[in-house]
């Protein structure tokens, strides 16, 4: 019977860092760090992190200006804004919700952050820098991941993963902090044969393909490190990709959904913004 | 015995059709492209392919602004120089040779290029686009690495691919394009264990890893498509990363070195420029 890898353990853990951090800039007479939050329309998704960004930030003392926008809002509007929040020296990190409304250039937009206020890694820029191998904003899911791997105290480098997804936003980026991490890391997507052989050399397998339950015990290594970065909605619960009953009397150590990756992303995005606002007032 | 992929035969074939679409341009009176090539100081290597490059657009009827910079020039006079470039309305492409000298900070010059005019894919502009599967200039290698494996026929969606290298000029982005066609991609370096197996695998293996006739047949996987990026000097000769007489016994296609990859590079970056020019002119 392998370890559950507790997500909220691990966020407990930064979030304390963080407190104890802005607890001494404030008595030091310092400005806390801002986090400014943008919603375009109702997405459902993007107001639940909103309020989510909302709350952590008041819990550790951070401010947060959370701007909600019509969906019919001018895109001259929108860039104004952030234009505002680039140059305001009060704000540290800027946080677009995406997906932006259709009538809107997500791409264009994104990209007038600036790189240094940009703690959830949108912008080409800090992309661009990150898979160079230089130090870069990087998304909080990815980041997640790899906090979790190494909270197991496993050795990466010359181990081998896997990683089932190549997306923008987990699997191309998993795989290069994974090679940082000197691991030799194999890229799975749809069109891989024989999915299954492949998973079962993985010594760390990350799993984020959308497909519930998709992974069992047939697919692991004996003492594999697996995350699942799976959030399909069954049955009213969030469901990950893995069997978690099944894997996790295999694999050496396994992430619950919930309480696993998900757990530690808006921990990691206020980890950010407080990096950006050490830039700023130190 | 396998069939050694031809580099000269492909490039001449890109050569003939820059060619023709810039004959067609000269007939309707556009202005031709033109390639501005930077070198800073005496590195042998940027000298060279400074000259190729100037030798190619003159056979092409592209026009070539050779700039060669003394190595003690002022930062300050580089960053005006590419600044001028790209503000002008002439000049299509600017290709900087690097490395730099050491007394300049290459990676704030390189990000100043143009991202339009970046035809060597250097900016963490034009990396961010391509990581993230936009339509962006890739470095000539990668993009010589992909022709010439569709060169043989391969219909590379689905096939196990292996990349030995994680450099930034090669590795990363070989493993991205590979990706984009839907190989599975499993990226290999000096800390994978049992390098052999995984190479024994792949259906396409990609070697650069500067270590020259490292690879020979114990690594290959009957019927493969080997690419050979390796280019070490050995008795005053330039060699491969592969054992080239005993791979293409078990290969089913092999690229010679030289002769291979690097006959097709300059090409490209003249393609790019075209391609550059195209926007400006139609």
């Amino acid at each position: 019977m392998g370890d559950i890898i507790n997500g909220k353990i691990l966020a407990e853990d930064f979030k304390q860092k963080i407190k104890a951090q802005i607890d001494e800039a404030v008595s030091k007479g310092y400005r806390v760090p801002c986090l400014a939050t943008i919603v375009v329309g109702n997405d459902g998704g993007s107001i639940y992190y909103a309020n989510n960004q909302k709350k952590l930030c008041d819990k550790l003392g951070l401010k947060n200006r959370s701007i909600f926008l019509e969906e019919t809002i001018d895109e001259k509007d929108l860039i104004l804004l952030i234009k505002e929040l680039n140059e305001d020296n009060t704000v540290d990190g800027i946080m677009l919700q995406v997906p932006l409304p259709k009538n809107l250039n997500e791409e264009e937009i994104t990209n007038l952050i600036s790189p240094y206020k940009d703690v959830d890694g949108l912008t080409d820029f800090n992309n661009g820098k990150f898979y160079k191998g230089k130090k870069a904003f990087v998304p909080c899911t990815p980041r997640s991941v790899m906090h979790l791997i190494k909270s197991t105290g496993m050795d990466i480098s010359g181990k081998n993963a896997v990683v089932i997804g190549r997306s923008n936003i987990v699997g191309k980026p998993v795989t290069q902090l994974l090679l940082n991490e000197n691991a030799t890391v194999t890229v799975c997507h749809s069109r891989t044969k024989d999915l299954k052989s492949v998973c079962k050399n993985a010594d760390i397998l990350v799993v984020a393909m959308g497909k519930p339950k998709f992974i069992d015990d047939s697919y692991i290594k004996e003492g594999a490190v697996v995350i699942d970065v799976g959030t399909s909605s069954v049955d009213g619960k969030i469901c990950g990709d893995v069997d978690f009953d099944k894997v996790i009397n295999i694999a050496s150590h396994l992430t619950p959904v919930p309480g696993g990756v998900g757990s530690v992303t808006t921990t990691l995005l206020i980890k950010n913004t407080c990096e950006a606002w050490e830039k700023n007032v130190y």
